[in-house]
Parts: structure tokens; sequence; C-alpha cells
């Protein structure tokens, strides 16, 4: 997905936003948001929006001197969702479709991201649950699910891109569920905002489960280029990606996989894109899988729009 | 009022909004946002918001070569200003105090500003002014009416300066309820987001009830050493300023003059800035003149209390 013109304020904003979070030094604070105003000055716009994302989260370990400003926010992310997780695992299990519960978990894990913001309370993560729960979830597209399960029964070799840390205790869930011997579970190759790296693949226990690699990036997305040779390889002879986030899904919406996109829509611009409403649960396919005959809606409607 | 940093996220959308409301031309958006990135990492943060404000708008007219982007909705606000205009003139003078109507009507006014929106419904205006009628409007200081009412008792030489097209309407009906033969009003020097100059003070018909000069500045606001010389002097030797309007308070509330500020607060900045809520009515003098003893809230608070 290219950048809006709108993504641009929230850039400035969120550069902000997580220089207050993570430092109390007014320096800094003007520092990153100087830096980042003249990043984004000279942005090519037809970059997705986690390669700017990318320079601003460097910018802020650059001036920190701190080489992964979110630690304690992953910490304390993990914890909760491990703490949490016998409950939904249990919740999980004595669903009449515990697949389905399971994609429900993962994406309301998605919440846990501070990439869109420097705030969450734990009952935001408690309510995302319920929310996704429900049986008639605003916007879920339970086609796409069946589409999915679907995929999983045929693909033998599977890349689960993982997003954020506590998000991944919940993937946990999900892969379970899973084939799990033709899994691979991919992390960031580099701390990032929340992002999960082996470190968090390793807490929440998942390492012990299915393979796991890391992307040899430290973008908040998945941009290949970017990408070690070594997961370029693997991303392009597996047959199927779920790829958990916003990030993946603005960066790798235009790629030419079977990549089944799993997220919760937190911003309108993305929401729009992606045909959702703010606050939904998005389960859908890229625009080339999707043109073969999905069930899931269209991706880039508006550049689909524009060819017709 | 110096730029607060949550004020840069601010300009970046405002510069956006501004340019999407006066052309369709995706590359004059895309040409005003990256001009504008690059103003505000250079910007001098100690110079306050309408500084930046009137570079963005420099930049929107050069790039549309428009000089007066917002003369259609100057020429809206003001038709619906005076179509309202005999109803609240009536409102105003079978309320049990005209000049207390009056300066809640000159403040509900004060909601026609594009400086903070890009958007405004006419139902908008008409709420603004059932909000500022209300018998306990909330926040509205009745004390800081009574110490205008005094200060107006005894200056000879007044200054009101005006703000917005439309809100000048509402801005005449408070003039008229004032010792008029001692009031000078103004007006911008030059076109400026939706900002009065001399043609709105004369489609609202108060160049015939009052002098009327403007400042030989666009900015939305007044710094003084962007003013003519001949307006400096003005402001110098006049008695008592009555200023409408954010960009008024912004920029002249650290001078040395005996000036009540009149506006709504439309941002959480300046909101805090005064002591006020978002969307309250403020009637409030700067900060020389409640020291010397005045019941309105005093303002720069945050420097105020950095002092103590």
């Amino acid at each position: 997905m290219r950048t809006y013109l709108e993504c641009v304020p929230c850039f400035v904003r969120q550069a902000l936003d997580a220089s207050r979070m993570v430092t109390d030094d007014p320096a800094v604070h003007e520092r990153v948001l100087r830096e980042t105003l003249r990043l984004a000055a000279e942005m090519p716009f037809d970059r997705s929006p986690p390669w700017m994302g990318q320079r601003i989260h460097k910018l802020l370990r650059d001036a920190t001197g701190n080489p992964d400003p979110y630690r304690e926010v992953k910490l304390h992310s993990n914890a909760l969702a491990l703490e949490l997780y016998p409950t939904l695992k249990q919740r999980v299990r004595t669903s009449t479709d515990p697949f389905a519960a399971a994609v429900r978990m993962a994406i309301a894990g998605n919440v846990i991201d501070f990439g869109c913001r420097s705030r969450l309370a734990d009952d935001e993560v408690h309510q995302a649950i319920e929310d996704a729960m429900a049986p008639h979830a605003p916007g879920f597209d339970n086609g796409a699910v069946d589409d999915l399960r679907r995929a999983l029964e045929h693909a033998s070799d599977i890349l689960y891109l993982a997003d954020n840390a506590g998000e991944i205790v919940f993937d946990r869930l999900l892969i379970e569920e899973m084939p799990m011997d033709r899994i691979t579970l991919v992390v960031r190759g580099g701390p990032v905002i929340n992002d999960a790296t082996r470190e968090d693949a390793e807490t929440a226990g998942i390492i012990s489960l299915v393979k796991v690699v890391d992307n040899g990036s430290d973008v908040p997305g998945t941009i290949l280029e970017c990408c070690s040779p070594a997961f370029r390889a693997r991303f392009e002879q597996c047959d199927l990606v779920i790829a958990k986030g916003q990030g993946n899904y603005e960066t790798l919406g235009g790629e030419d996989q079977n990549i089944f996109f799993l997220f919760k829509a937190k911003c309108p611009v993305i929401a729009r894109d992606v045909g959702s409403e703010v606050g939904q649960m998005v389960v859908c396919r890229n625009r080339s899988q999707n043109e073969a005959g999905s069930r899931a809606p269209p991706i880039h409607r508006e550049t689909a729009d524009r060819q017709r």
C-alpha cells in the first residue's frame, strides 16, 4: 500500500507520541520531531507507511541511545498475554469451532500495537477479546476463515508472519490449531516499536512448537528488499503465508504470493483500503489471490477502481 | 504563546486539510504538504502558532495562484451571519443584560474559524449560538464580563481586533452595545484563511458605525512586529484592546497592554494554556493586567507555575 497524504500528519503525531513514551527528555522529543518532519518532507509516497515507520523508530533509538526502547512494553504485553493464555486456550478448545475461535483470538491480540498509539490499557486487551468472540462481530468474514482453513489443508510449507509482542501469545493459540509441522514462524530481525523478535517467540513458548526464523529486517512490516536473502528465499518457496497486522498488510498487499492477512483495522486509511471499518477484524487475501476466486474482499480497492 | 510540540502534527494536518479545501489538484496538496513539513522542521518553537499559520497559508496562495482561496467561504459565512443578524439583535435587545448577551453572541460567532478545521456546517453555527446563550454555559466567567464592562466605561480609545468573516457580524452585535465613538475596529491587512479584512467589515455594515483600520499584516493573529507602523502606534496609544479569537490570544497574550481576549477554546493546547476546556467560551485578560488584580483567570498558567 502506498502512503496516502493523510498518513503524513499521522507519522508526525506518532513520532512525537513515541518519543514521549520512551523518554522524558524534551530535547529528544524535539530532535525526533524535527528529523521526522525532514524525512517526511522528502519521503517517496509510493513507499508504504512502514518504510517511514522504520526510519522514525531508528531515529528514536539513535536519539535515546536505547537499542530497544519498547522493551518494557513488550515484557508487559507478553506477561499479560501469558497470564490470559490458559483461559483463552480453554475457550478455544471448548468452542464449537476451535479453529475459527483461534483466528478471532489471534486477531484480538493485534490490538497490542504501539505503532498506531502510545498507550494501551490492559482492559482494552480484555475488551478486544470479548469483541472478537462475539458471535456477530461486525464485518467479520466467516467465509474467509473457511478459505484459510482449506488453504491450510493443501499447503505444505506455511510461513506465519508474527506482528507484535504480547500478540504473539495469541498467535500461539492459532498456531496450535494449525498443522504445526508445516509451519515456520517469522519474527522481525531486530527491535522496532513493540514488534515481536525471537526473544518474544521464546517467551510465548512457540519456539518448541514450530520452526522460528527472523526476516533480517527492522521494518515494522515486511519490505522484502529490506529482508535477508535467506528469508526472501523462504518467502518465495513457501506455498502459503499468514501475515498478521497492519504493517504486514501495508507492505505485502501487492505481492504475488498466496497470503492471508489477519488484523484489526486500526486506522481509517487502511480500513478504507481494505473495505472495512476502523475497529473491525479483517481476514483477507492479497489481490492476485483474490482475483483467482476467493470469497475474501478485494484489497487495494482504490487502485482497482482507478483501473476500471 | 509559544508553539508546543503537539501543535506541529496539527500544522501538518491543517495544511493538508486546507489545501484539499481550496483545490482538487493533488499536485498542490502534495506540494503544500511537503513545504509545510520543511517549514515546520526549521520553525523556531518560541514563535506562536499563527507565525506558522501565516507561512502555510502563503504557501497555499502561492501554490494555487489564488490570492484569496477562502473568498467563497467568507462570503457564505457573512451571508449566513447577516441572515441571522436581525433575530440575534432582537435576542440581545430583549435580554435582561444586553451587554452580556452580546459578549456571548460575539464569542458564539468565533465558531466560524477555518484555521482549526476545514468544514463547518451552518447547523454548528446555530448550535454555538444556543450553547452560548444557555444561562449556565460551562466555564463562562460572568465576573470577567463585568470587568470588561467597567473597563469600557473608563477607556477613551478602544481597539476591537476582529477575527473572522461571518464572526464579524456577531462582533457588530457587541460593538453596538459598546461606546461606538471610542472604538476602532481592526481587521487583517490581507487575506489569510477566513480572517476578516476591510471588505468583511463593509459587508457586516460596521464601517458606518465605527472607525475601521487594518493592521497591515496577513498573520492569522496579531504579531506586532509584522504589523504596519501605523497600527503599532495605534496599539501602543490605545487604553483598551478587545481581541477576538485564538490567533489573537496566541500572539498577544504576552503583551503589556490592557487586553481582554474573547474566544471559543477550540484546541486542547490553548484550552490548557488558558485553564479552560475545549468548546468553552473564554473571556480573559493578558497576564500583566491580571496580576494587577482582575478577577479573570490568569493566562499562560504553565509559565506562571514554572516561575513559582
